[in-house]
């Protein structure tokens, strides 16, 4: 357990780990857009502007296949940073975890079979309202479906997200249900003034304090998406949300509609739990009772500066990778050094093989 | 047991029944299209002629919310005679059995989440080749991936199937792939002649014995996808079919690319392998060394006649019936005439809110 830091409720936290580390797990991956991400200088989600709506589907396809079939290259940034699906995939295969894609919202569909939602991208929160508040309950309903479905066929089940630019919209939701976030970003030199002036532009429109009235209005089709699927979920099977600030806007939302706090728990990164610029611990606390875990996946000990990037505050989490790593580690009882090899080797798979 | 009739492999049949009967079921509803379907005649699986291309979805909405959205009723024959998802629903709810749908190649969505293949309809094999063979081996593929997934989160993997006119193809399938089919039909008065006709029109283009070439002529899109679900998911965990003739078809194919016989068992109703029009134990025999399970749900015992017809050889099978009614029994301890009961629960629920 000495690569995990547990906080929120620690309590609960061991109780859940116990629950979870012999059973079998299932990572559910949702993909989705907001075209708040077209917005210049919010995302590095991609290599650049036009390709970002591709980088969902590409992460999607890459976990199944090892590589992408919508794009080229695998997602990364425009210096070459890959896409942090990169260490979920990792984790994933070393663990023998399936995974399951849902498009929740995506621009574009992935090249592969997944769960088809048929829910649409979000709008641009600076300038529109996101979607309509019947797409608001139809998201929630959709993700009670499959959250029942999938709770009901594994042990526990973790949810991962790719949504370029979903940390503005996350942060403006949260600012929106009251809860004082400061968010992690994609982007080390992370571009707060930028995301502020965007969530203001968006609250200013808000004339309820209805949470899908919010969600209509400032959020995007993955947040109350996931948050249906962890309302049904967690009633019937452990939940791990995989992810940082966008899962912390699940929460928020989720605390709102309701779900079984002592059947989740959330888990990141220690880049994401231990980023100065926002305040993930103090957020999560104040949101819910739950257990947090994060894991440091050693990255700064990389040989390759693209994995020991990660540690340096590009794309710190994402794809689900912080939470998908523990229940790696979880299952495996390997360790973060073990953990950075396979990374390791993945890493020059990849790009030796581009 | 008394409600089983156990043939094709007696002995591995007990093997199986034990290996699953405590375990974890998944029911996965293939549903797809066959321009075929549009001929004349040769199938009821709808109200009239252009409703066929609803009864999928429609079979598909029905299971997961009880009523349907792509059309106001459930779908039934021109008479009034329900669709077999109706033993199905009763089967998999009095169970607890949870359930995913394929959309692999429906012609019309559901509206509900479900996993999507982006595989296209099959054409109309009386005058047209079905799909290019590029179609068929991306249906494999593609049925290998969503195999895989879904047989590593269960510990049994049930497939039924949706597909109106499907005996056709199935039937043309089998015939092309050397074996002397005769085939079932939800239609008591089952158009033998007309199915042997449009058969022997699309035999008559074949060029090619490569199953692959065959299937693309004379086949449809679910039992490419079907057969490559078996052939990835039988080398996990067991798979039942569940089905009558167009699980043949699969299996049939199976034999051809290869899958695991011994975690593989075809599941039906007794109305199936007791049609005297058709020879389907026999028929099973001669294609794969495994075990096939037919269930009496005792429909003939049923007070209301629009459930006693199925046992009069109207829809024998269809939307994985038999399959789940053998899970169902399995895992409750029901016996056939308590799953009657609840059957006429449900066929009153449905006919007094209609």
């Amino acid at each position: 357990m000495n690569d995990f830091e547990i906080f929120g409720n620690v309590k609960q936290a061991e109780n859940f780990i116990d629950k979870i580390k012999d059973n079998k797990f299932l990572f559910s991956f949702v993909i989705s857009y907001t075209e708040t991400c077209e917005i210049p200088g919010i995302t590095f989600a991609g290599s650049d502007k036009d390709s970002i709506k591709f980088t969902p589907p590409a992460d999607a396809e890459y976990l199944y296949y090892g590589n992408c079939k919508t794009i080229d290259k695998i997602p990364m940034t425009p210096d070459g940073k890959p896409t942090p699906a990169l260490l979920t995939k990792v984790a994933l295969e070393s663990s023998s975890i399936p995974h399951i894609v849902i498009n929740a919202g995506s621009k574009v569909s992935p090249q592969l079979p997944f769960i088809q939602t048929g829910l649409s991208p979000g709008k641009n929160i600076s300038i529109n309202q996101a979607m309509t508040e019947t797409e608001v309950s139809q998201a929630v309903n959709y993700g009670r479906i499959v959250g029942r479905t999938l709770a009901s066929i594994t042990d526990c089940l973790i949810i991962g997200e790719s949504i370029p630019g979903g940390t503005t919209t996350a942060l403006t939701v949260m600012r929106a249900l009251g809860y004082d976030a400061k968010v992690s970003s994609s982007i080390p030199d992370n571009p707060i003034v930028l995301k502020n002036h965007i969530a203001s532009m968006a609250l200013d429109r808000l004339d309820s304090d209805n949470p899908y009235s919010i969600l209509a209005e400032v959020g995007d089709p993955m947040i109350p998406f996931v948050t249906g699927m962890l309302s049904a979920a967690s009633e019937i099977n452990p939940v791990m949300l995989a992810g940082g600030t966008q899962m912390a806007a699940v929460l928020a939302f989720a605390s709102k509609i309701g779900f079984n706090e002592k059947n989740t728990a959330i888990g990141t990164t220690s880049y994401i739990s231990n980023d100065q610029s926002a305040n993930f611990k103090s957020l999560v606390s104040e949101i819910a009772d739950i257990p947090a875990i994060s894991v440091n996946p050693l990255l700064e000990k990389s040989k390759f500066p693209g994995l020991k990037a990660f540690s340096e505050g590009f794309a710190k989490e994402g794809a689900g990778a912080g939470g998908s790593i523990i229940a790696s580690l979880l299952k495996t009882k390997n360790n973060s050094s073990k953990f950075l090899e396979l990374a390791e080797q993945e890493y020059h798979r990849i790009f030796t093989s581009l």
